[in-house]
């Protein structure tokens, strides 16, 4: 259950409003990396959550992301709000002024609606939890590119408070994955191809302007990765043997989500149409 | 440049061809997880990056997936054949059979068209890395799903090969991401506020019907993380006092692309707006 | 500012579980006319509002819908559930069962993802208010034929708690309409070109099957229109006599919202492109 | 069937370009409120509906706005005419001049698509008459603005025609719904759960800077509806014990359409999943 | 000017409604290659015309394609009839059956919002009736695929005369195409660059399985292009020597619109982000 | 299988940055005729198709057309380069700037993302080349107007090469479509109807202001059409009498694809829901 507190969680403040400040910062309102998208990506994650901590963990930072979208709101009234009498202040967005009326609405800062499509969902506690430090990180640098394009001093501080926000629940988000206390590349419960799994595969080849030396990268030796070059330039290509999937080889959790398809019975298998035909 | 070999990575075969697995599968060619949006991921970041080693890995794997989408394409395009024919083999998807004439075409499962919107792409290497790491563990997952719902021994092959490229991708983008070495949490060039960056806020209260404890998940105290309670349940609430941005003080790698707007002279700053007013 | 209470407004039981109308519910987490939509237009036409009282009434409901997207979330939940191990029940929805891992999305019935077109927010309350009474009606018809698609009782009756509210949502926006003590045909500042407003155009002519008399509908004449014909039907077509718009004409209230572009001095409908070709 | 004639229904007189306007006009052209969405919103509707009488409205008025569409395209034509020679005309709207050689498209202001997303329909002809009323409200607002955001005479009385159609319409299908003579909170065919349906919940709570009085406002005397305070406010919360829903209780019209799964038969209620399992 | 004749261009009968089927015809209705598609191509394509007999032209077929959608929307109502009482028959379209009521609306057959991203019209008459010759192709083979996909008489009768229809006007754009009197490949008015045009660049290179030979295809020769083999492959790669663009070289029609840019002068080309720099 | 060599198939060059025309500029690079279009609609028609030659000409084109994305991809990235710094630059596109760190993403000019749904493919060959010569006119034309709108000598050079290439992929597509030696309107299998194939419906009627004959137009006669009225002018409207299709009639090509539905046998027509009923 929700409730809402009419208090913001942090105070706005303006100095002189710049409609087209306003219009750059509804990428934090209703755009791609913005504070509906996280709000939305960890509260439903949450609402789909079996581990009671992490389902905590994501209803948490899901609602204080509802409150940042409130914050960042009034912050980008304030900027929009020349638009109602203005016609240059409506040319810097004219679906706000003429169709929003001046006030925020959920599209980004080239008026694109909202859409989930923006979301990354997959009901897989360790995989979601790193689409969340990653969505986590591309906000942190959305808000530091807003701070950089003004110079208005309250617009910079509300930036800032938000910004420092999304540093802290990539730390938490971080700590749940490690507290997973899964080995670092183990996802599902199905083990990759052994030796395949190995090969880095050179796709992209020749020397370009910079002259950089493919293969040289610190990655393919760490990594653990060797470079593999593809048989229509004289490499031995790709391991294409045919392995089967061995599920329950991954190495799991007990905070991970019930696999999905991972139990189902021989007979389920069958695909309905088959059945249809027989019918 | 683009070349494209008469060959696919990987052979596909399969022995019944099941239309609504085939339907399943278009998750992985013009789905938000599948193989055009990990190409377009990471060759569109590719073409903006200025890191010249990671240049070449973000053009290695872009293309390589290019290559997966043909492999994952041909294997859909045998199991919809019936469609071409019979009339309940059609209804497992009208759009591929009425529209497509029982090809692939760029959508998913539920025949949604394929968008950029399902691409994260920020112009940060940090970030992008972050963003690609979490887009392999969801590319393997959904995988492994498919694996799960098929018995058909090809298919499932041909799916195990898939999989196991995206874990070798997830490990050739983290080797990458350590290669940077930035300290784990730092994201572009200005630093959280300090303080408010360690509260970690308690949004989500009460007791649920699991009985979970807030506060005493291992993330609030490995992570360095300090829980504080809303004002309105009596607790001291978020840190508020403004905080000026600082520019400069995050630790950057050579490897950094330009940061958006930090180096902006004051006069830069100036919106056209107000230039124009008085114009 | 939001919180989070773990518990739900009602609590959901389900008998036996229904993938297929699991998947008919989405309508009402992630579709147009779902609860998040509910939520979303009801919250961001609150954040832009001006008038105190209309700004609470429209946050008390816009809350209450979110509270709501969690009840039919953990509903549908319950019936999506052997999409996770049950190939057949996979088949009701793939994007949720292959993508989804068989949990609740921002999608609809048919997969599409939830988008900000659905939303109607204007920026003027008159008009606002008359958005969400129709949104109310849509979405109390949409539980009540979900409600007809089930036999299961503690579907049924979650579903009948969430549609009574919608009718005491239709009946509390209605009375915020009244209280504006505005004519009823009174939208923003620029009253209708007199006799024009009252003449009904007959677009559509011809005896139909049903035989139905244009023009003899009731609301002809108790609305004060008058039935006028095309010219190209022997009519005299309606009034085109050029008519200046009166800006201030129109009956306003004291909620109303600052009209927008209304209070504009003349040098600012300059277009800025006029003004960049002269500089 | 339909007809056109090579006439507008209102002479359409542009004195200077003005290209950044026409870019603005889009907003009724192709956007979320405009003619094409009011005409497919009626003409749809007008094809599913089953009383001849506002059959017979819902194509007049449907029609009417295909008319509108028209009008308002050669009015945009005229202003974004510069578009085609003028480098700095071009930059209000690149798409519209580079993709789209200067003339209209099925865009808004924005230049995103025009999707049938904006359209509200649900085959209940109480409820798409509410949509249809708040539609024309919608229209009318916007028209508003535009005639404020412009000094062109012959534009601002073109939008007087278009917008003064507007409140026609909605007075039209007011007395329409009114016709129907059913209660004035009466959808469907089941009642909503007795005095469930009278409690307001007041779920945004706390003082305001504005100081508002929760509760004090006249809609939450006048509607009937009771203030409910939450139970983690120490309220008594909202009224959940089960209700089964009662259909046939609702009031209906004669003119209502056939109640959507409302005559189902038991047996039809199974779900085909079940069946599936058991072939 | 529109207008609306209560009768349908063609009387639509069918047996016994299928509702599958009916979900499968919404390709025609609200799919991307429908009736609405067509209509709104040719229609708005006609609004920008500045050539009478084409304008007309485009008027006639587009106008002509409103009483398409018309006719098949009847037909699709017939068969999405029982999706009002019977489940079984809902989930064929889960959308249509609840949000929808069973009636039609604009959606395809699966469920996406008709978008007016389907749409083709650059306003250059040449090019887009070359988009509409390929749009009346589309049509047609849908149509056939439909025909095939059901044994209902009247449905297919129905079809016969849609699918009919679109051959007509393929018919009447290639004469229209024809009647400008331009070479085959002239568009616009800037040539190709000599010698590179003639260049067919073997991009996809190898042997397939079915044994291909590159090169040997008959429009290789009979089309003047002339195979080129890429450099990294041993051959001579294209012309890529910088050649300046000739506008005024192409031939052109009377009935050309008037060309994009063509007649700019030197000083508007000068950006606006320039003058404002200087500003 | 793809390769990726790191060498541009152009050099291109930029003299001074100009972040306006990049903005129009990727039109080309995200927008609905740009190069990723182009590549997707050859490349996936490719993956479907069963004749070698023409599967070999789409591959050839849809792999040059990547190359093309990555040439126009670097030209843009110059122009963009300004709204890394500068805020007049970052307003010409705020979502590049912001969101993207001022490089390229798959977005348009006003920054839709990019959606499959602006592809065009149906499997049947001869409609498909008919799609594709129609979308190379259309990137022709929209490059030819980018060409316009700069002064910069290299972008007009890089430019003039890209249009080159679509006019002879236009060659091609059409050498391969007059290959197939099909009659000039013959799609698929069936023929359509005598007679009513003939007649030229004259939907849109009365005098324009331009004075244009209806029905005098060449096409009209040429093209074998035989103009009709409607019946409610007094014309005898369209021959309406209904005509069984006929499977088989139309001429056919060894080039073509297996018609869909062709051959289905009389009991696979069936719809699943009667059986499902049934069971």
């Amino acid at each position: 259950m929700y409730h809402h507190v009419k208090k913001l969680m942090y105070t706005v403040q303006v100095g002189t409003p710049d409609p087209r400040f306003g219009n750059m910062l509804l990428e934090q309102f209703g755009g791609a990396n913005g504070e509906l998208a996280a709000a939305m990506q960890y509260s439903i994650q949450g609402f789909n959550c079996e581990d009671p901590g992490c389902k905590d963990l994501l209803m948490d930072i899901g609602t204080e992301e509802l409150s940042h979208l409130e914050v960042v709101g009034a912050l980008i009234r304030m900027h929009l709000k020349p638009m109602k009498t203005d016609r240059v202040a409506a040319e810097a967005d004219p679906l706000v002024a003429i169709a929003g009326g001046g006030g925020v609405s959920l599209v980004n800062s080239v008026g694109d609606a909202w859409t989930s499509d923006y979301l990354k969902i997959t009901g897989d506690l360790a995989v979601d939890l790193r689409s969340n430090i990653a969505a986590e990180a591309r906000a942190k640098i959305v808000y530091e590119r807003l701070i950089s394009f003004t110079d208005d001093k309250g617009s910079k501080q509300a930036l800032q408070f938000l910004m420092t926000r999304e540093i802290t629940h990539m730390r938490a988000f971080t700590s749940a994955l490690e507290s997973m206390e899964k080995p670092p590349f183990s996802i599902g419960i199905i083990q990759p191809t052994p030796r395949l799994v190995d090969q880095y595969f050179n796709a992209s080849t020749g020397k370009s302007d910079k002259n950089e030396k493919p293969g040289a990268e610190p990655w393919n030796h760490k990594s653990g990765l060797r470079l593999v070059n593809s048989e229509t330039e004289g490499g031995e290509g790709l391991e294409t043997t045919p392995y089967d999937p061995q599920p329950g080889t991954e190495v799991t959790s007990k905070m991970d989500s019930t696999p999905v398809g991972a139990f189902t019975g021989e007979q389920k298998h069958k695909p309905s149409t088959t059945k249809l035909k027989a019918g």
